[in-house]
């Protein structure tokens, strides 16, 4: 199954409603470009490459609609402007954009239709090339630990839910747990929205991997006590030096991880590196989300609903940051399509010679 | 409004029921040394100054029941282990016993009870002592910010209810808004147990202190951008070369205050220095807690009711680490009631010097 899919009306969009996670599966159907806008924002799909991935099911939804060069330019705008962080959102339109124009109109619903398919179809390949990629760091951890437990950390979700299908840093983890390498994943929950007890846990206990979930708080006093053996997480954007900017709460893992002499990776696909941006800090948009976010949480109640409550005084404020960067000197490797490559200009601009702009002296 | 009293009946303990917190407003009556043990480990009374003079109350309830060596030392026994990573429980409980055996069994009740009252008087007066020796700090800031917002980050709750009154890191704030220094908090909601957003966000809008919840993993962006001028912690134990045990998580933000150049500070009474150990990570017990402390939630619904909800999959497994260790290298000072000390064995044993054990050359 992949997380996003074109219904057997031949035209409609069908996912995993993953704000309903674990407590239910359910799927949605969306037929408008507005309706793909909106559950990007709500976060029904969520995670960089299925973003990527459902934002250009959503400009073919609007060349249904509107196959005209202002149709295209509005719903475009309209399907940026939904979550301003992970770069692979701004990385699909622009694709689509660029191939649409110069069709002609009658032509640029199925082209539409086509290069989104194709978009999911590389998203997967390069999940799959990401595993091949990652696994090694994981072999070999094992082997050093002669068959002891490898554990491995991450936080939020960078699993096949975050994408179309493999996921980012849980590729190599599925690939190690496949070849029968005894593998067990630290899962952060990832407040506020615990993406890591919701999806993550969810993903790995339904693969039948070993995990522990654990309070965000958790990872320094486990790599402290020689309980981690390599951090891997997804991210939202890469810059051109290697600045990565992840869910919050990840730069204080890999702060924890530089500290005890764990091995932080970051797996990605390329179109998450953002060549045009170089200071992660004072560059990268940070998303600010609801506050309700973080004095609330949903959960399941023993009669088996699913209730939300509030934990936080009425009346007291809260801010909720959705991302923060880790700087590059903090970062081991990232673990990419083409293998792994060390976090700076050179070293991805060497991976990715395609995509690497030109820059000024420094 | 203290944290804990003897009730009207001259006998009985009366306590504030933290579990119920911020929802709900109760105090339980504590009549026996087993049914103060259970408040303890249930965390009904929590903070490391709260239990050491709720021990001291519960042996002088001891002592009501059976004042015999034997009993004295069989409740102390019990009541000690009730957690094990707080100092101020077995400082608590070896002043008291050390206090009653003496004296004739039918004058320990009375002397018992009289030594837990001035357990939580002079408790009153530490804590008000560090909040004169904070203010200084805050008040630095605020001379620099010339009328901008001092912005203090905290973890866990080190306020007046962790303690019998002011807090050891609320005391500084708590006089600086009383002097009419523009202090803002941002609160760490400290899973998994949230006492950040449950006690310390309650306690704050109950005095008026600006605020903002946070989620846990928030500080390091914050402190990235700037938005943090300091942060004071509380502790649970203080070893004699001054590493720091906290409330899990307070690791990860003294590593994000050190990369950003954010004054670390660390508010304790003296009870909380265990000269009896050195190295922290090595020798602190880290009390494991039920990791359904982790997997559920309490709090507050729509209709009114206060409910416990589950929040991971069915099945996945969780740890449950309840402290964490802090280098010494990451403090930055030692808030105490004799003023504030380097975090360094040297500094430690000059200011507390009847307290300091002598050791082997090194």
């Amino acid at each position: 199954m992949r997380t996003i899919w074109v219904e057997p009306d031949g035209w409609s969009v069908g996912a995993i409603d993953q704000t309903r996670l674990p407590h239910r599966f359910e799927t949605v159907r969306l037929a408008t470009a507005g309706g793909m806008a909106r559950a990007i924002q709500a976060m029904v799909v969520r995670g960089a490459p299925l973003i990527g991935a459902a934002a250009a099911y959503g400009l073919a939804l609007a060349a249904r609609e509107d196959a005209s060069d202002a149709g295209l330019a509005r719903a475009a705008a309209m399907l940026a402007a939904t979550r301003p962080t992970a770069i692979n959102l701004k990385w699909a339109l622009d694709r689509m954009t660029a191939a649409l124009l110069p069709l002609p109109q009658v032509a640029r619903a199925a082209a539409a239709y086509r290069l989104a398919a194709a978009i999911c179809d590389e998203d997967v390949a390069i999940n799959e090339a990401i595993g091949r990629h990652g696994l090694p760091l994981i072999e070999a951890v094992a082997r050093r630990k002669a068959g002891g437990r490898v554990n491995i950390l991450t936080h939020c979700n960078a699993g096949w839910l975050a994408t179309v299908d493999w996921g980012t840093a849980t590729a190599p983890i599925y690939m190690a747990h496949d070849a029968g390498l005894p593998v067990h994943v630290f899962v952060d929950e990832t407040r506020p929205r615990n993406q890591g007890a919701s999806l993550t846990a969810w993903e790995l206990g339904g693969h039948g991997v070993p995990h522990t979930v654990i309070a965000d708080n958790t990872g320094g006093h486990l790599m402290q006590r020689g309980l981690v053996d390599l951090v891997i997480v997804g991210t939202d954007r890469v810059t051109a030096r290697g600045d990565v900017c992840n869910k919050i709460g990840t730069y204080l893992k890999a702060l924890a991880a530089q500290d005890n002499g764990v091995p932080f990776y970051v797996a990605l696909p390329s179109p998450t590196i953002d060549f045009a941006v170089d200071d992660g800090i004072a560059e990268i948009p940070i998303e600010q989300r609801d506050p309700a976010e973080v004095t609330t949480i949903a959960g399941l109640t023993a009669a088996g609903a699913v209730e939300t409550v509030r934990i936080a005084p009425e009346g007291s404020p809260a801010a909720n940051y959705a991302f923060d960067v880790t700087p590059a000197r903090l970062v081991t490797g990232l673990v990419t399509e083409r293998g792994i490559v060390q976090p700076t200009r050179a070293a991805l601009a060497a991976a990715f010679p395609e995509r690497a702009l030109p820059r000024a002296a420094e």
